[in-house]
């Protein structure tokens, strides 16, 4: 790795994200970690102390020691990944857009803003083109979100669908692992050997989310559960298409779907996005949510059932494909199209701004 | 409790089925039991010693110490319940009836034979007239079947919705509990943390039984799951049905099913059939598996989604209202409505026969 | 159930153990809960809307609609269950105590004070004549407390042991059930598929509060482990006794460990307080934690091990004999041994002063 | 890697061990996978057809389609490893050591053979020249074993102690995960949410092979548990020493055991033997199995407890340290001594024996 990688900021650096962010990107050929930044109860503290680091891989050593600014600071660094909950996010992102920043996202806050990209890069990489238009663009700003973490396992397996076939409707039930909901988001004694049917605000933004990245609104009927899975959430998909699709050439399609330029090149898009699983009880997340290091989406019982044109399968690593890779990919393609420049663009940081 | 309850013979009685059967019987206030069968291996020997009891309530002294027969010999008693499985089960239970037994049957095998009854007594308590056109009718034997564990749940709830709005099709996909498999139907590695999504056989039969009990075909799209969870089968449903329903009339409709006479004075079926639970995030297993000692179907989440008239969610104990419960509650109706007599029928056990 | 049964204030309602003890008065012969009190944050709420009902037995529905009342008000029952946390517990309890109230508290806080009963009634009811040294006894209040939850398993079993063959010391290793931490007390992430080797503060009461109900100081080695079980404290004892003991002969001794009178005759006492389990794999938490209805300590692996007299495993579910039973069993021995009457004593509420 | 790799026959590789095994050899600088045996059931089958691939990272390609030989047939391969159970090792591993090949067995079926070295290369490597004395030394061939998985996490943490402080006896209680009982080898109903206090033939096991390894008898006292953990045994261990250790000073002895040449420059030997952990509540399976790819043990908790001179907790990964690992460092370190040597020693296969 050359000396002269692009270091990044980590917002919600203590988090599990943010955690898996910090993993990722201690190996990672483009980018190194310039500043952690948390919320003020962490500032000031050297990172290991403050984060409970939660991962079976250990804290890299470099890192353990680094101090941890505040989040509503500044940074040196232009290129910014979040990973803040929703509401500083709000906050936080546009101000540091607004500076200069390229803003990875991985917030809800702003992912349906009608100028703000919700971005896929083997999906949908043209959305990226959107940052032109913000309001931040002449400063040299961007902000740029990935989808939920169901949408991101979701998203790449209805795209190709829609681009062969074409989606009427679609209704998914999702069996989501414990870790979307944080370090500290569920207790024991409710999830152990239990399923919870719900989860705030999920439903909603499964729905919105695959309209916006599909471009255009698909009636989606959603259900969400909890499940005692540590990492990994599957989605039961049944679809309506526009004409009618053989399972072994819908199975072929999914194969065959292989990320176009520039995402093909980016280091944390997988060579393939789907793995298609031949067995009829796969995906699991267990044996499956690791494929291509998390970043491959897996998808498996491709077949008719009565009502539908088909059905089928899918599991995410909700924590990597959909979250701190998703976002980390974001931010390499933003240096592919040179929407970040190493140098800023017009002025970026606003020193020589208006 | 009268001294003279009616004998039942137990087949199968070393399974989980089998001893959930026990254990409700151990306070029954019309049935005792009589003889516990079941496959070679356990024959001759003393039932605690063959039976790796696996419930937390404790084995019945009085039980613990019965010698097991062999299912595929003779009973004193002529009330059968029987959980073997399938295969055996379509040996003997017609062997059984024909000698003039009444069988009541937990197993897959005979549920889908058009003179057989797949009968709830609280949903299609007519069915039970089926008994009249079997070939073994004149010996006075009867063969009966509840359905299977996720139809047990659904029934109740699509026979409701059926009356009132008619259902023109349905989608389901169930999270169904480690328990369904037998006592060592999992390996413990495989399901420890994981989801596997398919379960053998279990799409077609939910299908295939909900249709013939409604009493008419229904399209139905169906997607299992085996979760890690002890007891309760959890079941998302969305319907189409023949007229618009509003979320309110649903519950309020949902709320006041009650079972109808003969089913109203069986002493398993509950008074109410179906617990409707308003808080969003339930039913849970958890929580609510044990309502009405496992008897009463819990049902929550009814609300509209996009593409359907309703979307609402189940929740079923497995072993008892899905399995033991259902199969004892079939014998109790047996009884109630004469199929079953204590002095036989035109000469139970082939005596005075054709 | 008579009409005048005593009615009894419980304080910390809302908390697990308070919800087990809702749960076993609901059904009392002797008491009635007549107040319910928890946080202020609860106060004056009907009980269903604060408490979040997690056991899968129902909610009783003439407790559910109860108004809360704050824990540091006063009472009309003089009967007071406490399952308050230890900080309120220290303010609350000795408040009551001198305005005459008999309070049997489940907390931490005065356990070891010397004037406290740390009571179980088959073990150690002598120790309740404490109560007649207490600073509030002229006014007719007591304070009297039952053991942390994992030495209400080793106690009984000790206490045997201790009577026939003297301990010179012990160790043990516990495995203790997620429910020990509350409701909320361990997130869900980090209990699924792991073991915690520590639990705050836990290893220190074991050794303490056991040598305090055996009279003297015992050398006691522990070490806590959390697993991720729901209920159920399983302890794995190793002692060096004062003289040899062959392992069928302690059995026998554990057999027949029968509460004396008074403890004899109150009702959440079970027959025999042990039960002896004879198979290698026993006692397991699934299979034998609701044994005598919680009540009933479990025992097994009787066997010799190099360097110690004699092993053996203790199972006891933590939040009935642990919890909520115990401190209602010493409240039914306070009124069977007239440290409570139902007139007071001596002008309880302190109308009539010293 | 060099293309002239050691080619290298596993014996049993279906099985989660020989999993295990192929998944570290797919990267391994001295050896590479020449043939996979298996029992007949699988013999002439593909590998991918016949192994269940029970692990999270995927089959490598190039192994999933080999063909599976007999493990009662012949190898190439004189360099054998054996994931056989024990009682098909014990036909076939003198048979392979006779013919001249070095086997490297993780079965308990010769552990304790005087001759038989039990070996772990950072603990003891002087064993390995027992097998200079074996039977069939003058063939070339050698048997070699490593230990149980639980006592391959509690051998060089026992050794550090004896060598430091002499050990007078140990106690231990483990709890241990459930892949030690293999992929079937556990019922899910059973462990889910439970602990079960007892392994068939653990106990002996452990306190005797410790004594083999550490070269005298020491008292040990054994309890063993299985615990619904995946992967990671922990073993809970109080030592008597021969003379006082401050808990600082044992922190700082075992931070410091290093492997010894030739245990030193073995590729599947870590750096540093032990991780020692300072947080009161770690090791934890989840958080530290994984610690220098599985062969890394961990220690924590060190600290002072009555009766005893010293108290720890030692988490080992059962698969790899505990079985996989250990028998390929195993091989590792017959090749750097000389034991196995490309060419054969005085004749390997017996073409030029007695």
């Amino acid at each position: 790795m050359s000396a002269d990688r692009i270091p990044v900021a980590i917002l919600g650096a203590t988090g599990l994200v943010g955690q898996h962010m910090i993993r990722i990107l201690a190996d990672h050929p483009w980018f190194r970690i310039g500043e952690l930044a948390a919320s003020d109860a962490s500032t000031g503290h050297v990172y290991r102390d403050v984060a409970r680091w939660a991962l079976a891989s250990e804290l890299p050593a470099d890192i353990a020691g680094m101090a941890v600014k505040a989040s509503h600071g500044g940074f040196e660094s232009t290129l910014v990944l979040s990973a803040l909950p929703s509401e500083p996010a709000r906050r936080e992102e546009p101000r540091l857009a607004r500076m200069g920043s390229v803003v990875c996202s991985n917030a809800s806050a702003f992912r349906m803003d009608p100028d703000v990209p919700l971005l896929v890069p083997d999906v949908n990489p043209g959305a990226l083109s959107l940052t032109a238009g913000q309001p931040w663009a002449t400063a040299g700003g961007a902000l740029i979100t990935n989808p939920n973490c169901t949408v991101a396992g979701l998203a790449p397996v209805m795209a190709a669908m829609e681009a062969h076939w074409g989606i009427e409707s679609a209704t998914t039930v999702t069996l989501q692992a414990m870790s979307g909901a944080g370090i500290d988001g569920l207790s024991a004694l409710s999830m152990a050997g239990n399923v919870i049917p719900f989860i705030p605000g999920e439903e909603e933004k499964i729905g919105a989310e695959s309209s916006k990245i599909l471009g255009r609104d698909i009636p989606m009927a959603v259900t969400v559960n909890r499940v005692p899975v540590a990492d990994g959430h599957l989605a039961h998909l049944f679809l309506r298409l526009g004409k009618p699709a053989h399972p072994r050439v819908v199975e072929e399609a999914l194969r065959s779907v292989t990320p176009a330029p520039p995402a093909r090149d980016l280091p944390t898009i997988p060579s393939r996005t789907l793995q298609v699983l031949s067995p009829t009880d796969r995906p699991q997340p267990r044996l499956d949510v690791q494929a291509g290091n998390g970043m491959k989406v897996s998808v498996g019982r491709i077949r008719r059932v009565p009502g539908y044109d088909i059905a089928l399968t899918v599991l995410v690593h909700n924590l990597v494909r959909g979250a701190a890779g998703a976002c980390i990919a974001n931010a390499e393609l933003a240096v592919a199209a040179g929407v970040f420049t190493r140098e800023g663009k017009r002025g970026r940081s606003g020193e020589q701004g208006a």
